[in-house]
Formats: C-alpha cells, sequence, structure tokens
C-alpha cells in the first residue's frame, strides 16, 4: 500500500477500501471460504450443534506484552465457543479504524490475528471495516462473531451442577488485567507480567474427556469473582472458594498490593474456571496439569447448598461474602 | 433502570452490566435463544447452504428520518444475506456505547432494531456491549453478524452474468445518504427526504422466484455506481448504464444538485441491483413493481463484452466512463 495511515477514503467502499481490504486483511486472513467480494459467504458445517458467540474489543493500549487486540480478538472469541464445549469454526471480523492509524501498526494487529486463528484451527470467512474520524475508536475496535460445532455429549449447563461440586482454575488469575494496565504506562511501573492471552481449547478439550465436567467459564471481564458469582446466581447454589489455593503470579500479586486491586476481579484471557463433580476433581486437575498452558491448575473452591451466595475463606482463615463486581477496577481490558 | 446516562460501570461485566443487558437489551430483543448468560448458543438450522455476513455501523446522526442505527443495522445485515439469495435466520449483535449516552436514546434505537428483526423475521441470538470513554464511540458503534439460509437452486454468482443481460433496480436512488446528511443540519437544509431503510428481502424473493435471475446486489456505501464497478471487475464484463432511466426523488435530486453530490455515489439501504437474462428482464421489472417498495423499479442498464469497465450514458446523449468512488462524498452514512 501506498499510504502510511488510514484516511477516510479507507472506510467509504471505493477504491482505496477495496486497496485495505486486499493487502491487510485478505492477505493476512486469506484462506478460501474469504471472499471479499461477496455480501455473504456459504459455508458447511459437519455434525453436531450450531454454536454462536459474538464479542466486541476496546483494549487499550492496542498492544501489550503477551498479545494485542488481533489476538485478543480471536482468542476471545474462541475461548467463548471452547468453554461451552464447542470446537471453533469459522470466525466473521468487523474493523472500526480511527482516521489516522499507522497501517503498520494495523498490520501487525491483523498479523497477529491471522495467527491466532491458525493457531485455533478457526478461518475468517467474512468480514467489514469502517473508518471513523480522528478522536473517536481510540485506534481500532473489533467486533467478530463465532460460529462452532458441538458434539451433543458435550452439553454443558449450569442446572448440572450439585453442592459438594469442586471448582478447578486452570492457572493463575489477573495477569491479561496487570498486562494491559502496565503497558498504559499511567502508573509509571514497569513489569514483566505478560498477558495470559491464548486459546484455552487444548484446556477445553482436556476436561471434557474427564468424566463428571458439570461447566466451564471463562473469567474475563470481572475475572474470577464474576464468574463465580454467575455460577452461583444461576445455578441457584453457593460456592464456597479458599483464596490461598486460588493462583496468583508474584509479581501480580505485587502490582495488585501496591495499586489496591484485588486480583479476583482482574481479567484473565487464557484461563478456564471448571466445575466438576466431587469424584473426578483429581482427574481433571491432573488433565490441565498435564498441558503447558495448565501446569498451575489448581483446585479453588466448591458448590454448596447456600442460596445463591459466594463465600470467601480468606488466607487468613476468615470467612466472608465475595462482593459482586460494582465499580470498575480496569476499565478497557478487553 | 435507575440511571438516566451510560457509565464505564455498564460494561465491566458486573452488576450494571447485567442490568443493562437485561432492563434494555434482553427486554426488546429477548426471545427463547437468547440467553444473557452464555458464553455461546446453540442454534438449530434447516435444510440448505448456511450463509455468512458481518457489517458494522457507525452512522451519524444516530437517528435519522425513516429510521435509527437499530434499524439500520439490522437491515444492512439482512440484505445482505438477502441479496445472495439467502433467507435470514439469526442475529448476533454487538454494541460498543459511549459513556454518557442517554440511556433513553439507546432504548429507542434498540427497540427499532427489534421491530425490524421481528419483520425481518430474524432473531437476534447473541449479544455483547462495551462501555468507552466520553468523546469516542460518537455514541453508539453497532456490529452484528448473520446467519441465514439459501436453497440450493438459489445460488447466485457472478459467473453467470452475460453480455447483453439487463440491470435493473428496485427504486430510486440516495435517498438514505440525502437523508442523513439533512439530519446531521450541517448545510441548514431542511428537507423531506426519509431514508430507505428497509429489509429487502420481499424484493428478493420476488426476484428470485422469475427465471434467469443473474446477481443481485445492495447498493450501500459507495451507492450505485460502486455495485456497478463491483460486478463489472469480478465478472471481467462492461456494464453500460442508462442515466435518464435511474430513478432518482425530485428532492433528492435537488439536494445533491445544490451540493455538487452525484446520486449514482450516494448510499441506499433499502434498494437492489438485480442483473438478469434479457429474455426475463420485463417478468422480473413486473415482480418488483407489484410490490410497494418496488414500484419505482427500473431497467437502467445492461451487461456488454466490454472489458470491466462502466460506461455511463448521459441525459444529454454522451457517453463517458463513470469514475470509481475515490474520495467520499458523505462519509458515516452507514
Amino acid at each position: 500500500m501506498q499510504d502510511t495511515h488510514i484516511s477516510l477514503a479507507h472506510g467509504n467502499g471505493g477504491r482505496y477500501m477495496r486497496e485495505l481490504i486486499r493487502e491487510i486483511f485478505v492477505r493476512h486472513l486469506g484462506n478460501p471460504l474469504l471472499d471479499a467480494d461477496a455480501d455473504a459467504v456459504p459455508v458447511a458445517l459437519g455434525e453436531g450443534e450450531i454454536m454462536l458467540t459474538t464479542d466486541a474489543f476496546t483494549v487499550q493500549p492496542l498492544e501489550f506484552p503477551g498479545g494485542n487486540i488481533g489476538s485478543l480478538a480471536v482468542h476471545g472469541i474462541v475461548n467463548d465457543l471452547a468453554v461451552t464445549g464447542a470446537t471453533p469454526v469459522y470466525l466473521t471480523l468487523s474493523a472500526i479504524i480511527e482516521e489516522g492509524l499507522p497501517i503498520a501498526q494495523l498490520e501487525r494487529i491483523i498479523v497477529a490475528l491471522g495467527e491466532a486463528a491458525r493457531c485455533a484451527d478457526v478461518r475468517v470467512v467474512a468480514g467489514d471495516t469502517k473508518v471513523v474520524r480522528r478522536g473517536e475508536a481510540a485506534g481500532l475496535y473489533l467486533s467478530g462473531c463465532g460460529v462452532g460445532l458441538r458434539a451433543r455429549q458435550h452439553c454443558l449447563t449450569l442446572d448440572a451442577i450439585r453442592p459438594g461440586d469442586q471448582v478447578l482454575v486452570s492457572g493463575p488469575i489477573g495477569d491479561h488485567g496487570i498486562a494491559v494496565l502496565l503497558a498504559r504506562e499511567e502508573f509509571g511501573l514497569m513489569g514483566q507480567v505478560e498477558s495470559d492471552c491464548a486459546s484455552v481449547l487444548p484446556l477445553t478439550r482436556a476436561l471434557l474427556a474427564v468424566p463428571g465436567l458439570r461447566f466451564m467459564r471463562d473469567p474475563t471481564r470481572g475475572g474470577l469473582a464474576t464468574v463465580l458469582h454467575e455460577i452461583s446466581q444461576a445455578s441457584g447454589l453457593g460456592l464456597s472458594l479458599d483464596q490461598a489455593a486460588v493462583p496468583v503470579r508474584p509479581a501480580v500479586q505485587s502490582v495488585c498490593e501496591m495499586l489496591g486491586y484485588d486480583p479476583l476481579y482482574l481479567a484473565c484471557e487464557g484461563r478456564v474456571v471448571a466445575v466438576v463433580d466431587a469424584a473426578y476433581a483429581a482427574p481433571a486437575l491432573a488433565a490441565l496439569r498435564a498441558l503447558p498452558q495448565g501446569q498451575q491448575a489448581a483446585l479453588i473452591g466448591n458448590a454448596t447448598a447456600a442460596h445463591a451466595r459466594v463465600a470467601l475463606t480468606t488466607e487468613l482463615g476468615g470467612e466472608r461474602h465475595l462482593q459482586e463486581l460494582e465499580d470498575d477496577p480496569l476499565p478497557r481490558i478487553c
């Protein structure tokens, strides 16, 4: 491309937009199904339940240690399918681009997006681009939709959860939130924290192979605490969380202590929370720990008969209600 | 809802976000498949080819005569499926909302979105909301994905177009572009132009029932001229357009003359351009004109053996190349 920066003409439906789509999007995301000239594309799907999901991404900054908005978008959508027991197959992608965005930066983002898609074995089959005025869209927003397939036996529902079921997390929490925070440089902190931004498919596949799996969810916005509240409210059961058992990297813990954040509310982008029949908690934990991404997996709590509340046993042995998130500790982390 | 305006907390994944989703989105878009608590939802599809499309909407202002960004989003996605010969079945929706947007305005938009979805018989089955800082997102951006089904015999391709085929448009062009322009009040013009924003499904169904239909497309961003260029470039054939035959409302023509716009490049949001075997052009035109939306349908040109160029016969009888759109006459019309 001759231009170095995005202009409004790149969004007008004419020649410049066609060039942008061809040189950046199709070049890095191309596959036989992605027809940039089509209004809609035909896709084939194999046997199973068709699963749909959608997500928008407005993370700031656009690039951070461990990923960027492009890889985050793919992993976010892939993970929303994966935790329902599905295998992601197709993605659609829409980009709202700010006038003035360096095209080299856009290309880095789309390259990472393409790599993440290949890594999760999903294909981007449809897309759309819009360009908005300087000052809007903070560089780039991405939205996407995911289509997956789920084997009937992998249908997981919150209704299946029973008191006594064990709660697992696949790895340390809060890495993504803190990595993005440090990348903002607002606090003048330098850190070694990388986002955990990754596909959770290896983790969900390992869990699906264990009997007694009840439910899975990825703790993104609002973190582990929010997922536990969602599970508790939707199932009508209580959850009891053992704070000392929750894995948190020392660097994440330090930043949290310095700035007054609670890692329980910080976003992860490559972790899974799973609820498992207590009889199968040990093999489920072993299955996670056998994976590179799951070496720090831990049993962190259990479901209880207490009605729809989340109790936290603190590291000092006290017990308190875990509050639902109200104020946003870290806006714009996904 | 107690709040009157959107705050960042409405996007944080916690209690405020759940309230917003329940009170505005689920209340107006609810259907048995829309599970606001799920990461991904299972959907059933009948027989046929599965068609996917995606589109983002950044129109300014958010509300204009004849529609708003909500109805526009549904119609835009529905129409992208309809022109491929598909019947839209499911939509996903992601909303990027600016902090400070009046909740009453958001609700008007989502009500219109729900009405447009019911009118086109599609269901919103998955959604996502993000909230961004004041000054970003111009109030609201919407993105969505559409899933449709296409009967095998309705597969339309550009390859099918032959020299001599006739080109039809289903109604007057430029209404949407001019309606949005006048709604901006930048030029101090008051006008009576309403957007043509509507589902084109009745039109595409009527055309699919006529033998000899080669191809359809909706002339949105870049207008009729851009669609003709796309058809010409993708098919490798020439197109000849008779300017005098192109329907343009007098009010649209007047504004164009005053401000120096060419209606051929202005967006429509409820029109179809169709290419039809010359032998069936008359019944195709009659099928369109039998519909309320198609009363001003017209035969406007034909395919030629000239290689990939669009020729315009002007109202004075001269002939010139119709240039491809480069500068954006009206940014942010969809």
